[in-house]
């Protein structure tokens, strides 16, 4: 049978055609994953769904938290998946082409302070910077936090994308500044990804060179 | 048609039944999508394949610098798929819960001291760190050195994860520490993961918690 949250379960509504589903409300993480576990208990097979990769900042790590306090844990499968990182990179060209970063800006389980050291060390270190969770009705002020945090690095012009419900029908693209960032539009279906100090606009795409140009000739002779 | 190093079309062969195909041999990158874009000029519609993402650290970069340099470039998609970070921590359990860097351990094109800033600024402010090219028949001293350097900052029991050819039949998952991350079976298929400092090992598996743990009760009342 398949568990998961109703907005996912509809994305793939036609995958579940004759399979037992339960679908649950959003927020409810912890009794989602302890449901699918009870199941599996009963001896089902059960796949608990979520959006992306459920191997980055989703749920796989829940699972085995909780599985831990089992007496009989059953045996638990991680199937990859793309996740937003992924998605948002090739939608905007090719920003991950060198060492990056992955940094949640979500202080609701991770304290800011902590946040912040991340954001510092990934800037001084020219990481490129994938911001998850970048802005919510509720914490508004974090993505202006990090900008100025990374903008002590890096220069204003630092190219930065943004995108929005990556590969679904409200789908949006835009290619920014670090300088403008907070000004973008940017929501909880947000990605946000920051260049590092080599990354360019080449037609229209955000686009992190490797270092093949300083080895081999790229341009025509 | 289709164009990539033979030895990931052989792994694709069923999809190739009826295509045009243009196999190339290791390490000719540039070469390889130079000859993508050629074709693609001539009018026809190209697929350019490669291991993993070919947004992390693989070859949409090096597409997007050449045809930037062509009068008429063609229209470029880039389709994201499972990178070795993605396939590499679902077999390993659930190590990038949180915030994460991936760090290559190639010096071919970044110099050594780029490299060793990262991994001191990734270990400072407790990043999971995810090691792509960890170490090759040439390139055997970088893995220890980038060992000496997190071990600095994390203790020697930290839970490291190595996965070599993920999902191929030579596929092999190995547990070990950060002390003894040196002497592991590493080759040029491996991948590595090193734990952030709440990284744990439960039922063998390699778990990085996301925080849930601070806020709701887990374990049975």
């Amino acid at each position: 049978m398949v568990v998961g949250y109703r907005t996912y379960l509809d994305l793939i509504a036609p995958l579940l055609a004759g399979k037992t589903v339960e679908a649950s409300a959003m927020m409810q993480e912890v009794d989602r994953c302890r449901r699918a576990l009870a199941l599996a208990g009963e001896g089902r097979v059960v796949a608990l769904v979520c959006g992306g990769d459920p191997g980055i900042y989703a749920m796989a790590g829940l699972v085995f938290e909780l599985a831990e306090h089992l007496d009989a844990p059953p045996a638990i499968e991680i199937v990859p998946g793309i996740a937003a990182l992924n998605a948002c990179a090739a939608l905007l060209g090719a920003p991950l082409m060198h060492d990056f970063c992955a940094i949640s800006l979500s202080d609701l389980l991770t304290p800011w302070p902590v946040i912040e050291r991340r954001l510092a060390a990934a800037a001084a270190a020219d990481f490129v910077i994938v911001l998850y969770n970048p802005r919510s009705k509720r914490r508004t002020w974090q993505i202006g936090a990090a900008r100025d945090i990374i903008m002590a690095e890096r220069p204003p012009s630092t190219p930065v994308g943004i995108v929005t419900a990556a590969s679904r029908a409200e789908e949006r693209i835009l290619l920014t500044s670090l300088a403008a960032l907070p000004e973008a539009e940017i929501g909880m279906q947000s990605t946000v990804i920051v260049g590092n100090s080599a990354t360019r606009v080449i037609g229209g795409r955000m686009v992190t060179p490797r270092g093949y140009g300083g080895k081999y000739r790229l341009a025509p002779a």
